[in-house]
């Protein structure tokens, strides 16, 4: 690292802040008073500490950048223009504008450089932590002595409101409590906040606070000061040499809008443009004569970060082929657990699984069946990641191979604490790193808790999964906090993302390898609490569960088209199948239909589709939950058996009754329906 | 109060044990761990501290004792039992059983003396500061020197998940900030979650935590000595006559499932029942020879609460009448915030406002409109209490007479952080306190965060109103993390909410109309960043709109029936109005149907709603989100207009183009439909 050049210090941060400046005021839109205040936090990390590689922004080793404020995108944008990733001046110019690589808030798979996606304040830290984690474990999982292959830090910048969230809490404290050492984490304290001077709702004694979880802090740095950021660093990179090592937090006292010659220290700066003005008296006062979006050679040469970024990545090129020669398997291993392919002897055990006679084609409830699961396939994916919220014995999501998380960063389970959210934002993070394949559970009325992680994974496309088991009035006693009755409607609304609710042992297999193959997305498996009973199947009508819905089951001696069709998931199957069994009786023709993946089925072909659903044959649909969602299906004609209140504490099979969601009031709408035809 | 007298404090306390221990055996369902372990927490706080009165559970100026922990349920069942509120040994018989008293968690309105429905972790102490801040609240604003009619404590239990959630920082940070310091948290810490000894995951030093937020913390209590408990609670309680008191938490160390032989102090006794033989050896070990659900008579006497209560609350109304004699208007205006009813000025005050020409029927964005609505009515409700989650100029939920909280308690707003989920539950609580119409802010996108927390009061049937602003698209170039897209169909379906969605200034003061006269559910407000035109409407229009859905526009000259009905709310009714203008080219008939509350319209008569909705006239929706609930709306023949991705970061208008949100794309669809039928 060189030695600091006050001058070109100042300077070069001042760039980033008249880059900020000047892309909002084009913009007429955004946040100039954040990455103003943060530039000399960014110009000291980024040139003199990061280790990156501009030309590849997806180097394995890279250390990791979260910006937790996300709304200070433009500070980011512009340290990844400068160090030369490709966002060119164009970009900048662009910030803000449809289709432009420089969108509102920072999105992965949008900027190349962007780590994830950040904005809803808090999931950055809590991505962060889940990066760290990944690190740590996939280091202990492939280093060898002498072969430090995986080694590289997580530096987040947070600013006051992520450390308001709650989820700031729940995973900076397990974070402590990890031992996280290779995490540094920059506190931007401004003190303001939209609503103005934090002193009246935010008076936490934050370097207290972090030193309860057991972190070490660094106080009262000045955010402005190079030399004192630049020790602090340091202090904080010491932390990975320890034998027990802590996550660090650096208090960086700033000034917000820092270098607005009028407006720096005040809200006004926070998220509007600073103004054509003050942006002109900015420029006299700073003697910055550069144009906007124009970089001065000198800078430009003191930001360019390609060549040290090239000697990092070929110097670790170097490393790895050293590696590889050493343990060629393990090099492999860990290219495929990087690239995100799954082994390919999976296949064959999920077939193998299906096929074989055994626990899973019992009556066992789907809870149980996916720990069936679990058991089989664990062996074969070593980029498993499992763990719960606190409720391993409920959700199943542990096997006889689970190991907790160790000191050293050995094991493939984490009992994350009563944490729903902070789970699901690190599992965001753990799948944005590599190398894993997390896995989660809580019950599924907790989701309410997780939703918005669980939305950001689907906007970012990541391999999560949710295991959410008591999953309906079918849990019983422990009543209507716990009763989920609207959520795996609304858990459906959110764009690409997946829900699977299986009704038995064969159904919960082929949704769990759904889940693993899908590459660019989460699921949520939602599982009961109770036993189901399970059906009989064809070879073909098991390949066809993955369409996310089938024909389970047509009356014997059933006319070319049935009278009705009931459509069922999950525990509701065999409501449905019992019903059919009740209308036969009646002369009524009834087909079963099994959907566990609304989304799934309904993005398969016409032709499928009707074929399921024969059109004008009418539809009574059977789900423990708020019917709304199920009109759509059963249209205007149909009937949606379900429930539109909350629930209540009893015993499960006194609620199913109680709410009339029973196979003879599901055979009683079917011939209303029929017969209104 | 008595002094202690240690025999019976242990055989009291035992009582609660055994009553725990011997419901769940029955129910064969439920938590003993915790209530066994909490019993001598409770005994000591209930027999020498609580004030309250078994006969009047709604008593004003009680004290209000939360638990937080709700899957102790049967702790609090057994002191309500026994202190003689209106909960008969049958009732505690009948624990988790349909329609029983004595429900798996604790609900608010099904048991007298449940003061709060909890079991969802860390809401329940979330609610309780919202009490204890409603408390100072309503001193300030009602007391007089010499008449302290508002006086009262707010005790709340707490278990490690509690303290693990991340709403617990959220809310204990700003109860520190905000100085509460009749607030009194005794913490369980008893080691135990369900995945096992906390160690693994949890490792805070919370009384570091708790001190760092401003706290009086008093540390390393044995939760099981009842006159280490009893000192205390009194040095808590010293807090409130300080001039600058702090809430308090006292760390208890007990020992789960305390008294159970062989299981106390591991977690096979958190949520399952002893079993007979543990019971049996736990009544020898502890020489209880009472049958089950037997009270040994000087036992029930010695927590037979109900002459001490009706003393204490015949002292009060002393001092209320003499309030009364002194400040008769203070004291009616008392009991009318006490009972909820609404200033009988307010209904002329939003007719005067609907009729009067002024900046409400101006081109204004219906966040603007809210805040117009507000300015126009807040002096007329005293008990309206505003705030925001950091987002107070962008929510508009300030007016000219907002006044910050202040440190003795005056004020009607608060600015709440970065805290979502802490808001929306501290509202709940100060709902639950009675005196206060509580309505907070955040962006709607943010409703994901505090989304359990509505349910919550949807359950409770609380009159909380959320005001969720920057509700589409519409707000632009922040992109799709703040681009609500599945939110407001989400929010549907959560039941007993209603989701009001106004497009223009009139619709947003009937909704706040509705919301306010709302007594037993929530509301959210779903608003407008951008400007949106007025419409001109008729008197009987007007009436209409609290309706829920009502005829905006038929063409001129329309047949008896129209070609086609273009269903929309909030931003999209303007497109809907010029798609119509559009089809009239086309001699289609298009009748605009204004739908700002889908639950409020599905709930009048089938006749009301066939008149706006004429059934075999094909309909087309169009609602900047995804099209999956208003396919149940248009039926299969009909086109649900919006968007089923995530959004974009552009210029509004842009956006609405680029998603094919426009009158043109909605004309074609009509179009579409109407050849189709």
């Amino acid at each position: 690292m060189n030695a600091p050049d006050k001058t070109m210090v100042d300077a070069s941060a001042d760039c980033l802040r008249f880059l900020a400046a000047d892309a909002v005021q084009q913009a007429n839109s955004g946040h100039p008073g954040a990455p103003m205040g943060m530039a000399d936090m960014a110009d000291v990390l980024w040139r003199r500490h990061l280790r990156h590689n501009p030309a590849d922004p997806k180097w394995l080793n890279r250390d990791r950048f979260v910006l937790s404020n996300g709304h200070a995108s433009m500070l980011l944008y512009g340290l990844l223009h400068l160090t030369g990733y490709d966002v060119a001046v164009e970009d900048i110019k662009q910030f803000r504008q449809l289709h432009a690589r420089t969108p509102g808030h920072p999105e992965v798979g949008i900027t190349p450089g962007v780590e994830t996606t950040t904005g809803p304040l808090g999931q950055g830290l809590a991505n962060a932590v889940g990066m760290a984690l990944a690190e740590k474990m996939l280091a202990a999982a492939f280093n060898r002595p002498g072969h430090d292959v995986i080694d590289h830090r997580t530096y987040v910048f947070v600013g006051d409101g992520c450390l308001m969230e709650g989820i700031s809490h729940e995973v900076c404290s397990l974070a402590g409590t990890l031992g996280l050492g290779k995490l540094v984490v920059f506190y931007d304290d401004n003190g303001i906040s939209i609503d103005g001077d934090v002193k009246g709702w935010f008076t936490d004694d934050t370097p207290q606070r972090f030193a309860a979880y057991g972190w070490n802090v660094i106080a009262a740095v000045d955010g402005h000061d190079a030399d004192a950021l630049d020790r602090a660093i340091f202090d904080a990179c010491a932390q990975s040499s320890l034998q027990h090592s802590r996550p660090t937090l650096i208090c960086c006292k700033t000034v917000i809008g820092k270098g607005a010659p009028t407006k720096a220290g005040g809200h006004d700066v926070h998220g509007a443009p600073l103004g054509v003005d003050e942006i002109t008296a900015m420029r006299l006062a700073r003697q910055w004569t550069a144009a906007p979006f124009e970089i001065p050679p000198h800078i430009a040469a003191a930001w360019d970060a390609r060549e040290a970024g090239r000697a990092r990545q070929t110097a670790w090129d170097q490393t790895f082929a050293s590696y590889r020669a050493a343990y060629p398997a393990l090099a492999l291993e860990l290219e495929r657990r990087s690239a995100g392919t799954l082994p390919t002897v999976l296949s064959e055990q999920f077939a193998q699984l299906l096929r074989q006679p055994g626990e899973l084609h019992n009556k066992v409830a789907t809870r149980k069946a996916s720990q069936i699961v679990l058991e089989h396939i664990s062996a074969a994916l070593p980029e498993f990641f499992g763990g719960s919220a606190d409720l391993t014995g409920s959700n199943l999501t542990n096997v006889k191979a689970s190991v907790r998380i160790q000191a050293n960063g050995s094991g493939n389970y984490l009992s994350y604490g009563v944490r729903e959210f902070g789970m699901a934002a690190m599992m965001n993070g753990i799948a944005l790193h590599g190398g894993f394949i997390p896995f989660g559970g809580t019950f599924l009325t907790f989701s309410d808790y997780s939703r918005n992680a669980i939305r950001m994974a689907a906007l970012m496309k990541q391999r999560v999964i949710h295991v959410l088991t008591h999953d309906s009035i079918g849990l019983g006693e422990d009543g209507p906090t716990h009763q989920p009755v609207e959520h795996m409607a609304s858990l459906r609304l959110i764009p690409n993302n997946r829900l699977w609710r299986p009704c038995d042992g064969v159904e919960t297999a082929v949704a769990w390898q759904a889940a693993l193959q899908r590459h660019d997305g989460p699921t949520c498996l939602v599982l009961s609490r109770q036993a189901l009973a399970p059906f009989d199947r064809t070879a073909q009508q098991i390949d066809a569960i993955a369409l996310g819905g089938y024909v389970l089951a047509d009356a014997p001696q059933a006319p070319a088209l049935p009278h009705i069709v009931l459509i069922a998931t999950g525990s509701e199957v065999e409501i449905a199948v019992a019903a059919a069994h009740q209308l036969a009786l009646e002369n009524v023709s009834a087909r079963v239909v099994s959907m566990p993946c609304v989304e799934t089925f309904y993005a398969q072909s016409t032709a499928y589709r009707d074929a399921v659903l024969p059109p004008g044959v009418p539809r009574v649909s059977v789900e423990a939950g708020v019917t709304w969602f199920w009109r759509a299906v059963v249209g205007e004609h149909g009937i949606a058996v379900g429930l539109d209140s909350f629930g209540e504490s009893a015993p499960a099979e006194q609620l199913y009754a109680h709410f009339g969601i029973t196979a003879a009031h599901v055979a009683t709408c079917a011939l209303t329906v029929v017969k209104g035809v």
